[in-house]
C-alpha cells in the first residue's frame, strides 16, 4: 500500500464540486488522470515551484500547471511588471500600447516570423493558424500527426463526442518522424492540403515523448514548401522549454506560423500566433477575434517572461535541472533494479517503466507513493521543470523518488530477467 | 469639419504595430469599425467609466470594453478579491477551491441552472454548449438566428473566411421575433435538431437592437421542450446588465443551458457555461477543457463582481442611467429637430439616425464629434453602461452629444419632413 495523506478536506470541496460542476472537476484536471486516493484534487497555494493542497500537504510541482509556469509560481518580477500594467488598465475598449511592445518582442526574438497576434487559448491559436493557412492557400484540408493534441475544437477534439463529424473531413493524418506517410498524404491530395501542422515533439499523452529526426523536420519543411502548404509549428506545449527562438530553432527547422500559449506569459492566460510576411495579408483576412484577446495585464506578463527568461538564461537552466531529474531518475531505479524509460526534451521529461509495457501500473504506484511523499509527477502525461526548480529541489525529489521505485519493487515485483 | 483631437502619439505606435501585427489592429477592435482619425487606436488607462488615450485625451467611455466592465475599470472591491487570491495561486496544476464557490454562486442566483463550468471566451462557450447539446440528444443539428454573432468559431464566424462550409452544414437559422420561422425548421429537420441559440435581444451590429416578444420566447421555449431540443442562451454580451438570474427572466422564460463571459468577472477573462441537471451528464461526456479555463483569479474576481452587483443594486442603477442617457439623448436629437432610434435594453442601449435610412452617416458625424469632446459613442455597434457611470457623468455625456446633434445638423442638414 503506497503512503497516503488525509485529503479530507479537499475530499469534502470535491463532494460539494460535484453537485455544481459535473463530473466536480472537468478536462485535464479531472482526478479521473491521476490515481484516487493518492493525489490532492484541488491546490490552494503556489510559490516557486511548490503547491500546497487545501489540507495543508506540500508538493514540490513537476507539472508547473501543464506548462504555463516557466519562471516560478508568483514570480516577483512577472507579478511586478502585471502589477504595473493593472494599475492603468487591463481589458479595454481598445488595446493598450503593451501589444505593440510584446508582438515587436515576439518578433524579434522568433526565428522566420514577422507578425504576431493574440488570443486566450492554445486551441485558439491552432484553429486560428489553420484558418489563416486556408486564406492563404485557398485550400481546406490539414495535415496532422495522428494522435497529436492541438486543442479541444471540433477539427482535432481527441474524444469526439459532441462534434459532427464533418468537423473533421478536412483533416488528414500522418505518422510521427515518417516523411513517407506525409508524401503520400501529399500525392493522395495534391493541391488541397492548406496546412501540415506538427508539435516539436511528440508529447502525446499515456506514450514515451519522441524527440523529431532531422531528416523527419526537414522532409516536412521541404515537403511543405514543395507543395505550396503552410507549415505550422504547435508550440503551445513545449514553447519557451526548448529554444527561445522556437523550439524547432533547436534543430535548425522553420516553419511559417508558430502557435505559442502556455508558459508565453509565466501564467497568464494567453495564446500567440505569429506567422511569416508572406500570410501577413490571410491574416487580415481572417476575422478572429475575442473579448478579452487583447487584455493588456497577460501582454506586459508575456513582455516579462520573456525578458527575464532571457536574463536569467533559464533554458538552459530548465535543460540542466531536467537533466539532473532525469539521470538521477535513471540511476535510482537502475538501481532498484527497474527498468525505466526517460523521453522528451529535459526541460519537458517524462518517464515511464519497461515492464508495464505500454501500460501504466507501476507508473501509477510510483507517482501515487510520490504523491504522498511531496512530489507531484503525473502518471502517464509528460511533466514540465522551470526556472523555479532547483537543483535543492531536484535532490528533494529524487530522495522521494527513490521511495516511490520501492514501492514499485514492492507491489509490482523485480523486472523480469 | 467635426473637431479633432491631436492623436500623434497613438497614431506612431499605430505605424509600430502595422508593422508587427497583420492591419496593426484586428478583430472588434478594428480602427475601421470607427471613424478614421476622429478615435483613438490605444488606450493607456482606465479608471471607473473613464478611460485615458495614448495622447493623454479622456473619454467617457460607453463601450466598457465592449461589455466586460459593470462595475467600473479597476474597481476596488474586485481587484482586492483578485489580488487576495492572487498571492494564494492562479492557474495551477489542480483547480483552486474559488472554483467551488463561484459554481455554487452561479447555480444558486442562476435560474434553472444546476451547474457550471468555466473557459476563457464567450465563443469557447456557445460552441461547448452546442457540443453539450449534441452529447444530450444525440443530434447534429443547431438552429440560430441568421446575423447573430455567437463568436468566431468555424460554425458560427460571421466572415466564415478560412472556415471549410463543412463547419456550418449543421447550422440552420431562422428569423428573430419570428416563431414561425422556427416552425419551419422543426418541421423540415423533424428529430434532427439538437439545439436552438438565441441571445436575450437581438443586439446584431449595424442594426437597432430588437427585443423579444414574450410571445417569441414562449413558443422558442415551447417549441424547444417539444421536439426535444436544447435551449441555450448566448448571454455573453447581456448578462448581468438586464436581470441578475439570467437575462431571459426578465421576460420570466427559462433556457436549458446558458452562457455567460464578458461581464461575468468585471473584466476578469472568464466564460461561464451553465445547464439544467438534466444534461449533467451529457456536459460530462464532451471533453472540453483548456489551459487557462480554472485560472483562480478571474474566478475570485467573478464571485466579488456578482456579489458587488446584488449588494450595489448594480442592475437597478444601470437600467436608471442607461435610461437618463437615453432620454438625454431623444430629448436633445429632437430639440435639434434630428429623429433617432433608441433601442435595446436601457443598460445595453443604441442609437441611430432615422434619416440614415441604415447607413450609418450621421452615427459616424456624431460619434466622431463625441469622440473630439470626450465621449465614446460606437458609430454602429451597441453600447453599454455601468455601475460608475454616474449621473453626473451621464449629463456630462449628454452636454456633448448635443454639440454632436449640432455637427450632424451642420454636416447632413435637417431632418427632410
Amino acid at each position: 500500500m503506497t503512503t497516503r495523506l488525509d485529503h479530507s478536506i479537499g475530499d469534502a470541496l470535491f463532494d460539494r464540486a460535484q453537485r455544481v460542476i459535473p463530473g466536480g472537476i472537468y478536462g485535464h484536471q479531472t482526478p479521473a488522470f491521476l490515481v484516487a486516493g493518492a493525489f490532492p484534487k484541488f491546490l490552494s497555494a503556489a510559490h516557486g515551484c511548490r503547491v500546497v493542497d487545501p489540507d495543508g500537504h506540500q508538493y514540490i510541482d513537476f507539472m508547473c500547471a501543464y506548462g504555463p509556469m516557466v519562471l516560478g509560481y508568483g514570480d516577483p518580477v512577472v507579478e511586478a511588471a502585471a502589477e504595473r500594467q493593472r494599475r492603468l488598465c487591463d481589458v479595454g475598449t481598445l488595446p493598450a500600447p503593451v501589444m505593440v511592445e510584446l508582438a515587436e518582442k515576439l518578433v524579434d526574438i522568433t526565428t522566420g516570423m514577422d507578425w504576431a497576434m493574440f488570443a486566450k487559448n492554445g486551441s485558439d491559436g491552432c484553429t486560428w493558424s489553420i484558418a489563416v493557412a486556408r486564406e492563404a492557400t485557398g485550400r481546406d484540408m490539414v495535415a496532422m500527426v495522428g494522435g497529436s493534441y492541438h486543442g479541444v475544437h471540433g477539427w482535432c477534439n481527441a474524444f469526439q463526442r459532441g462534434f459532427p463529424d464533418g468537423e473533421r473531413a478536412t483533416v488528414l493524418t500522418f505518422s510521427w518522424n515518417d516523411a513517407a506517410s506525409l508524401e503520400r498524404l501529399f500525392a493522395a491530395h495534391h493541391g488541397k492540403i492548406a496546412a501540415v501542422m506538427i508539435t516539436p515533439f511528440r508529447h502525446e499523452g499515456m506514450h514515451d515523448s519522441e524527440l523529431p529526426t532531422r531528416e523527419f523536420l526537414d522532409s516536412v519543411r521541404r515537403q511543405c514548401t514543395s507543395n505550396g502548404a503552410v507549415m505550422i509549428v504547435d508550440d503551445v506545449r513545449a514553447g519557451f522549454r526548448i529554444n527561445i527562438g522556437g523550439s524547432l530553432q533547436h534543430w535548425g527547422v522553420t516553419p511559417d506560423m508558430t502557435v505559442y500559449s502556455k508558459a508565453v506569459a509565466n501564467g497568464y492566460p494567453l495564446a500567440v500566433l505569429l506567422g511569416a510576411d508572406s500570410l501577413r495579408t490571410p491574416a487580415q483576412g481572417v476575422f478572429y477575434t475575442g473579448t478579452f484577446a487583447t487584455q493588456a495585464v497577460p501582454l506586459a506578463a508575456s513582455l516579462a517572461t520573456i525578458e527575464q527568461l532571457i536574463v536569467r538564461d533559464a533554458i538552459v537552466h530548465m535543460d540542466r535541472v531536467g537533466r539532473r531529474l532525469c539521470n538521477g531518475l535513471a540511476q535510482r531505479a537502475s538501481a532498484a533494479g527497474l527498468a525505466v524509460t526517460l523521453s522528451g526534451p529535459p526541460s519537458i521529461p517524462f518517464m515511464t517503466f519497461v515492464a508495464d509495457d505500454g501500460g501504466f501500473d507501476r507508473s501509477r504506484t510510483f507517482s501515487a507513493e510520490c504523491a504522498g511523499r511531496g512530489a507531484f509527477f503525473h502518471p502517464h502525461h509528460n511533466w514540465f521543470v522551470s526556472m523555479a526548480h532547483s537543483d535543492a529541489d531536484i535532490d528533494a525529489a529524487l530522495a522521494i523518488a527513490e521511495v516511490g521505485f520501492a514501492q514499485v519493487l514492492a507491489e509490482h515485483g523485480a523486472d523480469q530477467a
